[in-house]
């Protein structure tokens, strides 16, 4: 049976100006492993692979992946909707380290305290701020919830999501990630805690809706049981029809 | 004649919080360029190049290269102390586009207007930032000037200054650049335009103190020119010994 997947992998970049951006820390590494262990599976044959990521990320290097450049959240939704509509993909793992945050406007903390309605120094990221402003201001806004539309977009799709949080307990990091399943219409979530990644370690839990969850040590060992969940999971439905 | 080269290449990532960064998007192809280039001129030999850049940034591939991560303004600053003031460095070609801000505190709109001197969200850029705050805010500082510290410390090296500018007249650029140079005792500044650098096209203007430059097309014309200039400067000062 041959597959295709979607992966996105890396951080996402948001325009302050033309030459500036928010982005975040992610290596993309653990998206990069999944790929590498569809590609390299054996029981399954994957015909291709898209991978969405940003213009910096690491991305495999294979004939069956197709690589997908994406600016900000706005231009990966753009770029998850045309393909979920187009092609058939039978299972998105979505480890991109998606920003809450979209910049909204550039100022300063005294036309914030002025109550005016400020021109804004910049908007739509056209233009370079000037490097002379004392009290430079970005002021965000929330971007849309990518992985709330996955499902929407193709409801029989296999949704691999994923959560990161920093320092917390276990037991709030899986109740966090399985809140994101049930929302979300996952069929798995990969929890990991910024703690608990360091070097070669990467402890990741991976969670299904009934809440039962196994732990990992690695990416490598992530990556393998997402792979191994993905298909399971696609060769039941398939016996099912 | 052995020459010591230090290259300061691609952009600067300044921490807002533990997964978060503002950056830019440089891509380090014109440090890169001018690396290759001190590589392998055939008229002098290369001893080292220190290549201070980002964790991202892409890097010569050549034993000769010393590659120095620098983490944000203040570690790019740290390192060329540290280097400057402990090894025999002929020339610094600085064509990292340091950031111009860095991050002051997160805090919110509301908080900024009641004036208090409300308790940031973060500060030092420790903890994750909460994905749930609907009016963000993140206040900048302007970071110290860093290319104005480097003939402080090591007054006899060769300094290549750089000046990005966006879709300004041509002589706003130059006489930009000149006063970047003067101001800062650069031997030599490469100013460019944003608007000028499309694809392969990249237009730079290489100026002398004395305010007279020539015009380049491409990276690998800048990165020649740098490299010829440089190296007839280092031949010049010895003549005078």
């Amino acid at each position: 049976m041959v597959r295709n997947i979607l992966i996105t992998a890396g951080g996402t970049s948001e325009k302050i100006d033309e030459v500036r951006v928010i982005s975040n820390f992610s290596s993309g590494r653990l998206g990069l492993a999944v790929a590498k262990s569809f590609l390299e599976s054996e029981h399954n044959e994957i015909g291709k692979i898209y991978y969405l990521c940003d213009k910096n990320t690491v991305v495999p290097d294979d004939s069956r992946v197709e690589v997908v450049r994406v600016a900000g959240v706005q231009g990966l939704l753009d770029e998850l909707t045309r393909l979920l509509t187009n092609e058939t993909i039978d299972a998105v793992v979505h480890a991109m380290a998606v920003s809450d945050y979209m910049v909204k406007q550039v100022t300063t903390v005294d036309a914030i305290r002025s109550g005016e309605e400020a021109a804004p120094l910049l908007s739509g990221g056209e233009g370079k701020i000037s490097s002379e402003v004392e009290d430079l201001a970005i002021l965000l806004k929330r971007t849309p919830k990518v992985i709330g539309e996955i499902k929407k977009l193709a409801e029989d799709t296999i949704l691999v999501g994923f959560k990161l949080l920093s320092n917390v307990e276990q037991s709030v990091l899986i109740s966090t990630a399985l809140k994101l399943l049930h929302k979300n219409h996952c069929d798995m979530v990969l929890a990991n805690d910024l703690s608990e990644i360091t070097g070669d370690q990467h402890v990741g839990y991976l969670i299904m809706p009934d809440g039962s969850y196994h732990r990992y040590s690695t990416k490598i060992q992530i990556a393998e049981a997402i792979v191994q969940a993905v298909f399971e999971q696609l060769d039941r439905k398939e016996a099912e029809q």
